[in-house]
C-alpha cells in the first residue's frame, strides 16, 4: 500500500545524538582463561589452547564470540601454504577474523557502544593518521595496519578485543550465523562496487563464497547480464539460483568462446575475479570489451604474466584493479542498506555449522563446501 | 543448467563486419501522398492532412511508420501551452517522435541500413561536429539540432523521413507496440544512468511513464530502496508492482516526513525529479542526504527559486544535474543490453492503443494513464 | 640536475611510525585570564573581554594563537548580516577560525602531538560517527558538527581549545602569517578540486581572497584558461598577476558577450562562484557549455532563482554542486602538496597585519583589500 | 588589461554554423605520379618509389603534405621488429601517419572541410556503428579499425588521402613543423588526461617525444610535483626545462629509493609508463601511493611479468590503464585548446629537419635525438 514500508531485516544501528553513550565494565572476567585456536609456529597446523582473557585497552572493546566463521585465509595460515608462509606473520597469534559476538567490556574512552551491544568486526584497524588514511584509504592503512588474525588476536576464541574504530554495531535481531558473515560479504560488496556493474554486464570469474556473493551482488546493484564460472557444478546451479543468467563449467566449455558468443562478440563489461588463476586471468583479458574492468580479489602467490598484455590490456584502455578488505566505512554503509532491503538473504551462505573445538572437521571440508563454515566457540 | 542461455527478447542488431550493406529503392512511393497529424500555427490544435511524401536524402531512410507514441511534449504542442509557444516553433510541422517503422527506402550514401529493416527514432539529430558533438555530447549538439517533431517532420504519419545517425535498428521480433516505447525509455535509462543509483536509495517524483520506467530501472541498475511519489494512488499501485519499496501520495502524506522516516534520517542518496514541480522540488532539496544527487527529468516552464539554497544546497554539497534525450549511443546500447535481459517488460506501459485518426482521443486521456497511448498511422 | 630535489617551503608534518607521541601538560596556563573578543548578544558589535583560559579535555589540545585571519564569515557574525542573524548562533562565543598556534597544552588521550608542535586549524569538528562522517564527508557532518566560532570557542583570542581531529600540524618554517591563511586555503583548494579543472577553461566569479585563491589554483590545477570576475580594478589586476589570462570587470563589460567571444561562443567548462549575486548567478548559467560544471562558493541568504532552468540547466546537463569547508582530509592532504611544490607563496594574500585588538579597524577595512587582514593576539 | 585577450597561437577551426561547405576538385592531379616510402616487403628496408596519386572517395580528402614526422611505430616498420612483424601488416604500404598539410581535393560528400584548409590527421579511423564506437570509443574502434600507415596508405609520400572523419582542421598560422607534432601531441595529452593527475604527484618514465611532452602536460595538466625518468642525461635537461622538479637517471640513481625519498615515503600518485621496460614497471608497482594509478604508453612486445602482484597491485588497488590514439574528439578538442593557451611551444619538440628523401639518415638519428625528425616531401 501506499505509505508502507517493508521493514529491513538486518540494522546496523547508531547511537544517535546523544553523543557519549555510557560505559561499563564486566569485573568478572578479569583473570580467567578461555579457550582459542592459536597458531604457534610454521608449518602445517594450530593448537587448541587455554590463554589469558584480553587486556582491555582504553579505546578497546571485549566481545565474546557467538559465532565466526571459516576464512580461506585461515586455511591458508593452517595448511601454512606458500601465501602466507614468506609474509612475516607474528607467532603466536589467534587465528580468525570473521566473527559476530556481544560486548562484554567497554574501554574508559569509547564512544559509541554499550554493554550488550551486538558487533561485528572490520579486520583492518587503520591509524588514522597516515596518507593512506587521510585520503580516505583506511582499510590500506599504510602505517602498520592490525589485522585481526594476522597481526593482533583474531576471533577463533571466546573472547576478542577490538578497538572502537574496528567494531561494527548490528541489530540484535540478525541471526548469529549470518552476522558472521558480514565481513566476508562486505568484501563482495567493496568488489562489486568497485566494478561500477550498473547498466553493464558481468562475469564472476571462480563459486567460493565471495564468487557467489559477487555474482547475487551484481545483479542486485544493477548488472543486465551475469555469467558466472567455476568448474564445480553444484556451485554453478548455486550461482544461476542466486541470478547467473549464464554459468560455464570451464572444465566443459571454452570460456572465451562461450562469453564471446553469449555477448554477441562484444565482451563483457565487468570481470569480478575471485580464482587467482593465471590460465582464467589472462582468458579475461581477452573477454573484456573495449574500456572494461577487471576487480582482482583472488589469491595471487606466483609471479602473474600477461601474454600480449599491450594488444588486450594497454591498447584496449581496460582497467585493471583490486580490493582489499572493504571501504571504511562507506562500504559498510552499503552493506547495511543492502540487508536492510532484503533482497539479500545471507543463510543461504551457510554451508555448515560446527563447534570451534571441531575446527579441524571445517577446515576439512571448506574446498567442498559452497559458502561458509560457522564455528560456535 | 551451466552453459545455457537465457535468450533475450529485444534486439538491436547490427550490420556486422561487412562494412557497407546494399543500398535499394522503392520507386513506387514517388509521388503519393500520406496523412499526417500536423500543427500548422500557434493556439491549441492541429490538423489531420494529406500532404506529400517525404522527399529522401542521399544520406536519410524513409520509414513506414507503424506505431507512434504520444510524449507529454507532443500535447503540449497540441495544446501550445507555455513550454512550447515561445519556443519559435517552425510551423507547418508533422508532430510526434516517438515510434516504430520499417525502412522502405534507402538513400544512397547510408551505410548500415537495408530495406525492410525495423527501426526506432532517435529523436536528437547531432550534427556531429560542433564542440558538444566532439566532446561526446551530440545529444546536446549546439549547432541548430535538428528535433523530430520540432524541427523536422515527425512520425505521426504514414511515413518520415529520417537520416542515418538518428535510426536505432531493433530485432523484428520486438512488438511494434513496445518498439514505439524505446526512445521514451531511453530518457529513464538516461536519467537514471545518470543518478548513479548503484548502492544507493533513489526517490523518483512523478510516476508519468518515465516516472514509473524510471522506478523499475532503479530498481534493475542497483538501488537499495526505492521510494516512488505521485498524487495518483493507481500510478502509486503500478509503482509498487514495478519493484517501489515504499509509495508515497503526496496528498495524504507529507514528503519530507515520509521520507526522513524510511531512511532513518539520512535522507535518501539520488532523486529523479519529472514533475517539475516548485513545491516538490524545494521538498526535494530537504531530503537529499549530504553528497546526494538530483536528476531533473520533468518540465520546467518558470523561474525556479531554491529556498535556502546556501544550506540545502551548498552546504551539503547536492549535485544538481539534468538530461536532455538519449546519450549518443551509450544510452541506446544500455536500452539494448537491458531489453536483451528480459528484466523488463515494456509491454506494461502501453496503456491504451488508436488508430492515429483518433488522436485527439488520445491526448484528451494522457494524463490519467498510467503508460502511454500508441497510435497506428 | 638529475637526482636534485628543489625543496618545499611548506611542511605538513607527521609524528611517522612511532605510534603515540608523549604527551605533557603546561601547568602555569593554569587559573589565568586571557583576551578574546567575544560576540555576546544578537545585533552589530562584539566585545573585547577578559575571560578564562580553555579548559583542556582528554581529546584536546590547548594552542597559543600566534596569528589569526579576518574572513567575511566574522564580519557578518560582527555585523550581524542576515545570513548569521537567523542560525540559532549560541550566545556569548569567542569568534575567529582562521589562525595558527603553537600547542601549550596536551589532553592525554591525543596520540599524534607534541608540546610546541605548530599547528593549523580545522573549522569542522566531525562526530566521525553519523552516516555523513561514515561515508567520507565528515566535513558536512550531519550530528551537531562543531564549527570553530561558531558552536565552540574560536580563534580571536589568546590561546584556543581544538579536538585533536581538528588540528592540522604544519612546520614551523612556515610564517605564522601564512600558516593563518591555510584555512581559507584549502577552502579555496577544494572548490577547485570540485570543478574538476584539468584539461578546462575556467571562470571565476569574484575577486575576494576566496575567488583570488581559486584563480592561482585554477591554473596550477590544470585548467588551460582562466577568467577572472570583478568590479574592481585591482582585484582584477591582482588575478592577472596570479594566472587568469582574462579580466573581466562587470561595470565596464557584459559579461555573457565577452566570455562567448573569449570562448569561440562555445563557453566555459567550470564556473567557480564566489560572489553569491543572484544576477551573476544567471550570468554564469548562460555562459556554461554543455555538461559544464558550476562550484557554488559565495555566500547566498535569499531565495535563489534560475531564470530559464530547463533550457540552461536541465537541457544542456550542467552540474551544479557546491562545496563547505574542507575534505578530511583530503583537502589538506593536496594543501601540503601544493605548498610543498614552492608554486603558490601564500604571502600575497596577506593584505594587512594587526594587533588582534585593533579588531574593529581591520572590520573596516576587510571589503576594500584584495587578500586577507592578519591578527596577532 | 582588464578585458584584453591573450590570443592563443594555434586554432583548430570549425565551419561554423553554415551546415554544408562548398566543395571543390583539383582535376589536374588527375593521372599523376607521386613520390613515396613504401613498406613492400618483410624484414628490414623500405622502397622509395614512384606511385599513382590517391583516387578520392566520395567522403574523403586528397592533402598535399606539407610536413610529416617520424614515430617510434615507423622506425619499427622499417626495421621489422617484432612489434610488427607478428602482426598481419597489409603490404606493400605507404608508410607514416604523423603530418600536416593543405586539402588539394574534396569528396563529394564532405560536409565540413573546403580545398586549401589545412589539417592534420587522426591515424585511427572509426566505422562509427561498432559497439565500441557507440560507446565512445572510436579511437578502438572493433570493426577493422583503419590505421593511416599500417592498414591505409600513410603520409610519408606526397599526397594522403584521407576519410572526413580523421581530418583535424588547422590554423594557417601553425608552423608546419609544429602542425606535423599534433597527432603524437595529442597521444600525450591523452595519457595524461587519462592519468588524472590534477592535484597529484606525478612519475613520467622515459623521456622520448611522448615522456618529455607528457612532463610538460602533466605540469600543465594539474600536477603538483612531476618526476621525469630517463637514462640520457640531455633527455633529463630537457624534461627538466619542460618543468619536471626532479629528474632521476637510473643509470646512476635507484628508481625506488629516490621516489620514496622525494615523497616522504608515501610514492607518487600517477605514473605515465613509456618504457615499455619489465624492470621499470615492477619498480613503478612499488613507488605508487595506495589507489595510485599507472597510464601504459610504452610498447611491450613480451609477456609482462609482475613480481608481487597480490601485495603491490591488489591490496594497494592501484589502477593500471593503458591507451590507444586519442580520442575522438575529446582529446583533439583538449589539444586545441592547450595550444590556443599559448602555454605549450611545440618547436621545441623539432629535433631534426630533412627532405623525405633522406627518411634513412631521420631512421638513424631517431633515437639519439630529443623530439620529433620533421621530414618534408
Amino acid at each position: 500500500m501506499p505509505g508502507e514500508r517493508r521493514a529491513g531485516v538486518y540494522l546496523i544501528s547508531r547511537c544517535g545524538s546523544t553523543g557519549g553513550c555510557s560505559i561499563s565494565r564486566a569485573e568478572e572476567l578479569k583473570g580467567e582463561k578461555m579457550k582459542a585456536l592459536r597458531k604457534v609456529k610454521s608449518g602445517k597446523g594450530a593448537n587448541w589452547e587455554d590463554i589469558d582473557m584480553p587486556q582491555i585497552g582504553e579505546d578497546d572493546l571485549v566481545v565474546r564470540v557467538k559465532a565466526t566463521a571459516l576464512c580461506k585465509s585461515d586455511v591458508d595460515v593452517y595448511e601454512w601454504t606458500s601465501l602466507v608462509a614468506g609474509a612475516n606473520y607474528p607467532l603466536p597469534i589467534t587465528m580468525g577474523h570473521e566473527f559476530v559476538g556481544e560486548i562484554v567490556e567497554v574501554g574508559k574512552h569509547v564512544k559509541n557502544f554499550l554493554m550488550g551491544d551486538h558487533i561485528t568486526g572490520e579486520t583492518h584497524i587503520p591509524c588514522g593518521y597516515c596518507h593512506s588514511c587521510r585520503m580516505g584509504n583506511g582499510h590500506i592503512c599504510s602505517n602498520n595496519m592490525g589485522v585481526l588474525g594476522r597481526t593482533v588476536d583474531g576471533s577463533f576464541a571466546e573472547y576478542i578485543r577490538i578497538p572502537e574504530v574496528s567494531a561494527i554495531k548490528i541489530d540484535k535481531e540478525v541471526p548469529i550465523s549470518q552476522g558472521a558473515l558480514m565481513e566476508p560479504f562486505g568484501t563482495a560488496v567493496h568488489a562489486v562496487m568497485k566494478g561500477e556493474v550498473s547498466g553493464k554486464s558481468v562475469i564472476v570469474l571462480g563459486c567460493g563464497t565471495i564468487g557467489l556473493m559477487a555474482v547475487e551482488l551484481s545483479r542486485l546493484l544493477g548488472a543486465t547480464k551475469v555469467i558466472a564460472v567455476s568448474r564445480t557444478p553444484a556451485k554453478l546451479e548455486d550461482a544461476l539460483h542466486y541470478g547467473a543468467d549464464v554459468a560455464i563449467n570451464t572444465r566443459e566449455h571454452d570460456l572465451v568462446e562461450v562469453v564471446m558468443d553469449e555477448t554477441h562478440d562484444i565482451g563483457v563489461g565487468v570481470a569480478i575475479e575471485t580464482t587467482g588463476d593465471q590460465k582464467i586471468i589472462n582468458q579475461v583479458m581477452k573477454i573484456l570489451e573495449v574500456a572494461g574492468r577487471c576487480v582482482f580479489v583472488g589469491m595471487i602467490d606466483y609471479p602473474l604474466t600477461f601474454d600480449g598484455f599491450m594488444n588486450k590490456v594497454v591498447y584496449k584502455e581496460l582497467i585493471l584493479t583490486g580490493i582489499f578488505g572493504r571501504r571504511l566505512y562507506e562500504t559498510w554503509e552499503t552493506v547495511a542498506s543492502i540487508l536492510q532491503s532484503g533482497r539479500i538473504d545471507l543463510s543461504h551462505y551457510v554451508a555448515a555449522e560446527l563447534p570451534l573445538v571441531e575446527f579441524k572437521k571445517g577446515i576439512d571440508m571448506f574446498s567442498s563446501l559452497s559458502g561458509r563454515v560457522i564455528f560456535y566457540p
